[in-house]
């Protein structure tokens, strides 16, 4: 029987191979977020029929329906196995089975869609093209984490709310994280309204109530666990990624003014809980093998305590995805202008990697369930074009961005469309994409 | 047809007579905690066998099994709809169908259960004794919310948090509440083990990672959310308690000092997420009905906003259920010592009531969803035998409490068992318990 770390890396060289061209043209294309070495997740359906979410995964331009695969018989043993798991209307029981079970489907998958594959014409009937399909949130999320692992973030959202004191003592030693609302995780293109709620107005003594005025985005990754642990059991560093099924793009909508009068003691919560979006790909970690870099900390910082600390999370934990934020006004969509780029960073920058955030969320026992949820954090990088929420962006409100068209912002505004880009690129790897997630503000239910 | 209000008020006027007996003779004894006028719901299944869990009422010392009545076709019309949404393993069923369903449900059962009844041979081989009785947490919850509502709890712990501003300056406006985690909470019985993680030790300018050493309670109630409400949309106050399926006991297990270093900026995580401890039975708000008092503001406090007030709210918004914590030591268990009560106080004390939570909750368009759970907060009352959590009656640690038996505690010690206890009791009302909750702590893992 080979181990499953030597499996694991001949499907990492084998399923890499940037020689790899697949029977579906438009993935061979160049810049195609979805060539045969990326081979991401969702759950999908035909747009406009009432029929069933199931699993697929994206090639080139297409879906290949997971239920229809593994209704053709394509695929036996494990393979086999994960994909019947995989053809339900939610990916959880998918990410329940484990990183053997996740590789022996991603090699299986990657040799029946290369050129010259036996499998093309069984295959070929379970294509939907991407063009004609709607996604559902990927999976049943049990818990929602969001953590604040941009250091870069952190200083400068501190630096607003706590001018004294912008990053708080613990900041170097915890991953800090705390619990998100489940139940508001929505699929990138549904709009959400303007959520009402108490502000204390600058200079104030008394909260007046009303919609949002100081409504904003946060740029983060979506990181969906597999297989989960027993509670009372952490999951070491060593093991901290195999619970891992993949990431995703992710946008923490937040109402500035109502975090700034609710947040104390306890923390976010309305400002924060109306709406979240994730894009319905998710990127498997073997996917984003080509992409991990070095994780380090700057001179001077202090070491991560032991249980945050391995010698693979300082080789290679951090990962280079590329990230994006564009925002189009009600005004750019009717004068035909796309969106604009008003944030540009990479993921690399986070102060804490995903291994420390799922070792930190377990060590005192508590148990982490397939489907379950964690976001980053917002992931602003270290210079000015890197923030990555208005807040930022804007000095607190005070500097407003300029957009092409004329039109101005310091906070969102009613119909402006927000889109998060991902993507990983280097020379001597193939593109991987995870194309976007975008929601659109509604106006307020009682404004 | 007749109108919901006036269904609900009949039901509850007859359905409440004290002087209705039960053919289940253990519910008429003087102080029985489920009396006729009681009928609780749980999931439930005989003790060491591998039945499902299913939905269960109890009666006396007996468990009507839903599941068998449902088979029994006993009920007809909405309450014989409830009872078959009431047969499956979890609750979530019967709490989605809403006030008027679990109206009907409860007056078929109060009716096929009082002495005299035709239903009592179809019922009484549905009754299965409580001695042999094992329980589940009673819903599949979504997404747990932790409220804040003891002003008297929120002002002695920011105290010793906050010295300088011990009640934030939005506690009396806002009904504060943050996300807790739903995965980690266990039913009344199950024990946990003492959370590893950071803390800051006293003078100290770097953590130190370990088992913590100030393991503290909390005494809640929870409350479970019946029927949800779309996104977008939020419940007026006029409306919530219809959205309020019942209550239940529940014990926030907290390390204190885990909290201290990790809270800030974000509120609590590690503190809290390693277990939460609910009890198996979740009481009706109609089977309450009868404690129903005012709630009122202290003199000179501001009024809620008008989105947080009601009539109804000011004039019995409030509840009095009798709370009680209880402490046994692994030596108080050794010599024979029963638990010993450390805290007494009532739910009437609270500063929000469950409409406020409901109402605040979603009126940022937050959705809640059947199964939900709130904790009403430490229910702390305004004198020093009412402090509900040990890091007040300690003082913080300072002011270790005496014990039976010689012992004493500042904090947890390893084989503590806390039990939660609640009740009704009032002239012309008949008493309605909640009975017990209760969790033992266990040594942690590698320590």
């Amino acid at each position: 029987m080979t181990l499953p770390s030597e499996s694991t890396m001949a499907t990492l060289n084998e399923t890499h191979d940037p020689a790899l061209r697949s029977w579906v043209d438009a993935a061979n294309a160049p810049g195609s977020d979805f060539p045969v070495q990326n081979l991401p997740f969702a759950v999908f359906r035909r747009r406009g029929t009432g029929e069933s979410f199931r699993g697929g995964v994206a090639i080139g331009d297409q879906v290949l329906d997971l239920a229809a695969a593994a209704r053709s018989g394509v695929f036996v043993g494990a393979a086999g196995a994960a994909l019947e798991a995989a053809a339900g209307d939610k990916l959880n029981a998918l990410m329940a089975l484990g990183p053997a079970s996740w590789s022996a489907l991603r090699l299986a998958l990657s040799r029946a869609l290369r050129a010259g594959a036996p499998q093309e014409t069984a295959l070929r009937s379970c294509l939907v093209p991407q063009a004609q399909a709607e996604y559902d949130v990927p999976a049943r999320i049990g818990d929602y984490t969001d953590f604040y692992t941009s250091v870069h973030h952190a200083s400068n959202i501190g630096r607003l709310f706590r001018p004294d004191s912008p990053l708080t003592p613990n900041y170097k030693w915890v991953p800090i994280g705390y619990h998100g609302r489940s139940s508001s995780i929505v699929i990138s293109g549904e709009s959400f309204r303007r959520p009402m709620g108490q502000a204390l107005p600058p200079g104030a003594s008394e909260p007046v109530f009303g919609a949002s005025r100081r409504l904003d985005i946060e740029l983060e990754l979506g990181i969906f666990i597999g297989s989960g642990n027993p509670r009372g059991e952490a999951i070491p560093m060593a093991e901290a990624e195999s619970h891992v099924f993949g990431l995703c793009l992710l946008n923490d909508w937040s109402a500035r003014d109502l975090q700034a009068w609710e947040y104390q003691p306890l923390g976010p919560f309305l400002a924060k809980n109306f709406a979240t979006t994730v894009s319905p790909w998710v990127v498997t970690l073997e996917a984003l093998a080509p992409y991990r870099v070095p994780f380090e900390r700057p001179a001077g910082d202090p070491q991560p305590l032991p249980y945050l600390d391995s010698p693979a999370n300082r080789g290679e934990g951090a990962l280079d995805i590329q990230l994006q934020v564009e925002l189009q006004t009600v005004g750019m969509r009717a004068a035909g202008l796309p969106g604009a780029a008003i944030c540009r960073t990479s993921y690399r920058h986070a102060y804490w990697t995903i291994a420390q955030m799922v070792a930190h969320h377990t060590v005192n026992g508590c148990n982490l369930q397939p489907g379950d949820l964690f976001g980053s954090g917002t992931l602003s990088g270290p210079t000015e074009g890197e923030a990555a929420a208005l807040i930022e962006m804007t000095q607190g409100g005070k500097k407003p961005i300029a957009l092409p068209g004329g039109e101005s912002r310091t906070w969102l505004e009613d119909g402006d469309t927000v889109t998060l880009r991902g993507w990983c690129e280097k020379a001597g790897a193939t593109r991987i994409g995870f194309v976007t997630c975008a929601g659109t503000v509604a106006p307020a239910a009682l404004s």
